[in-house]
C-alpha cells in the first residue's frame, strides 16, 4: 500500500515549490525524489495531483498534473468561539477534531474567568494543517488570534448589523440558572433554511461571567444549552460543532475521495 | 469554592466504608477528616449524600445522609462497538468523551485489520469513573472485554433473535463503496419511536474486511455511513454516539445538579 502524500501550499498558484516545512517533510523525511506523486491542498476547495520536477537540500519543485475541486460538504459559515482550557492538550484536541468534523471559523476568546489567557496559534495552526491532510479537507478553517470577549462581541455586533444581513443565528452557551436558555439543536433544527450561518460562544471551566452573558444577549445572542449533560469545555465546543454540522449538511454530495494506491508491499 | 467531592462507590448499599482505591484518594490525597462532606455514586442511577464517619490510614468509614435518583437523560440503549486505536490514547480520549456526551454499553472489537490487539480494560474503567464523576452521570457505561468481531457478532444475533423482540438497531459503519450504505443519522431520526436501542460497530484504521462486513449484514446490521467526512476511528465512535444521544434524547428531564459551594478561599 503506497500512501498518498498530501502538503498544504497555500498559494499553489503561484509558486512552483513547496513551503520551506513542507518541503522539509518530504524532501529529508519522506526522502521523495523526481517523479513521484504528491497531492497538493490549497485550503480554498483546491486539490492539485502533481508530480516533484527537481529536489534539493533546500528545495522540491512540482509540477502539476490536475486540479480537482471538492465542494465542501456543509452549508453556511460555521464558527465556534471558544475560551480554551488551562490544558493546552484539551484545546489542541478540539482543534483537531471540529476540523475532521467540518468548520469554517474558530476564535479563541479571553473571558473573565479565562484560566487560559495565551495561546500559540501557529501550534494550533499546525494541527489544524494536519487534521485537514488526514481528514481529505479541501478547505482550511480561519483561525483567529485570542481575543477579548467584549472586543469580539463588539465587532461581531458592528460586522452582522452594518451589512444589513442579520442571517447568522449566534449563540452562547452558558450554565446560568436563572438566565432562560433553549435547547440548541431544536433551535438549529428548525431555523429558516437560510440562515444557514452559526456562531457558537463556549465559555471556559468556570463559565462566563453573568456580565459577559448580558452583553451577548444585549446583542442579539440567543441564550442556549447543549443538552442535559454536564460537558468540559472542548467537548461542549465539539458538541456544538457537532449539531451545526448534522443540521447543516448538504447531503448527495459530490465528494472527491484520494484513494491510497497499491503497490510495494 | 469548596469543591464537592464524588466517589464510585458500587456497592453502597451493602457497605459502610469506602473500596480501596477511594479510600486512598479521600483519606491520603484530600486528606478527608471526620465530618467532611462526600457525596457517592453507585453508577446505577443514585447519588448519596454522605458524612465521613472515620478516618484511618486504610479506612474510610461513611454515614448515608441522603439518597437522590438520577433518572438517565436518554432513552433506550446506546451501545458502542468498536476496534480499538493503535495509539490507546486515542481511544482512553473515546472512553472520557463518550462518557461525559452519555453511553450505556462499550465493547471493543478485536478485528482482521486491527492494529491493537489487546487493552488494559482497568484503565479505560478509570477513566470512565473519571469522566463520570466530573460529568455527574449517575449510570455507569458498561466496559466490555475486547473480542473478536466474528464472536461478538454471532452472540449479539443469538441474543436478539432468542428473545423475539428485534427492537434493536444495529448498524455496521465501512468505507467500501461497492457496498450500499445508508445514513445514519437519518435512519436515526426516522426510526420507530420504540425502537431505541442502537448497536454501532465502527472498524479500525483500516476499515472492517469484507467477510466482517457480510457477516454483520447477514446478522441484521443495516449498513451505514456516517456522513461525508472521512473520520478517524476515533472520532467515528464520537460521532456515531453524539447521533445516537441527540435522537435518544429525554427532553425536560428532571436533573440532579449537585452545585459546588461556596465557603473557605
Amino acid at each position: 500500500m503506497k500512501e498518498v502524500r498530501f502538503f498544504y501550499v497555500p498559494d499553489v498558484k503561484n509558486s512552483t515549490e513547496l513551503p520551506a516545512e513542507e518541503m522539509v517533510h518530504a524532501v529529508r523525511v519522506l526522502r521523495m525524489k523526481q517523479g513521484d506523486e504528491l497531492f497538493l491542498m490549497d485550503g480554498a476547495g483546491y486539490f492539485y495531483r502533481a508530480q516533484v520536477a527537481m529536489t534539493s537540500a533546500k528545495h522540491c519543485f512540482y509540477t502539476i498534473k490536475e486540479a480537482l475541486y471538492q465542494k465542501k460538504s456543509w452549508r453556511g459559515h460555521i464558527h465556534l468561539a471558544i475560551a480554551p482550557t488551562k490544558d493546552i492538550g484539551r484545546i489542541e484536541w478540539l482543534a483537531e477534531k471540529v476540523t475532521e468534523i467540518g468548520i469554517d471559523e474558530i476564535t479563541f476568546l479571553n473571558c473573565r474567568f479565562s484560566e487560559r489567557k495565551q495561546l500559540r496559534i501557529d501550534r494550533i495552526e499546525k494541527i489544524i494543517i494536519s487534521a485537514m491532510k488526514q481528514s481529505r479537507k479541501g478547505w482550511k478553517p480561519i483561525v483567529n488570534e485570542m481575543t477579548s470577549f467584549g472586543d469580539f462581541i463588539r465587532r461581531v455586533s458592528a460586522t452582522t448589523s452594518s451589512n444589513k444581513k442579520p442571517s447568522i443565528n449566534k449563540f452562547i452557551c452558558h450554565c446560568y440558572e436563572e438566565i432562560k436558555k433553549k435547547d440548541l439543536f431544536s433551535l438549529l433544527t428548525k431555523r429558516n433554511a437560510l440562515e444557514r450561518d452559526v456562531l457558537i460562544l463556549i465559555g471556559p471551566e468556570g463559565d462566563f461571567s453573568i456580565e459577559e452573558v448580558d452583553l451577548a444577549l444585549s446583542n442579539g445572542f440567543q441564550s442556549v444549552t447543549l443538552g442535559d449533560s454536564r460537558l468540559r469545555t472542548e467537548t461542549a465546543g465539539l458538541s456544538a460543532v457537532a449539531m451545526a454540522q448534522l443540521t447543516n449538511r448538504e447531503r448527495n454530495n459530490i465528494f472527491i475521495d484520494i484513494k491510497d494506491e497499491e503497490g510495494g508491499v
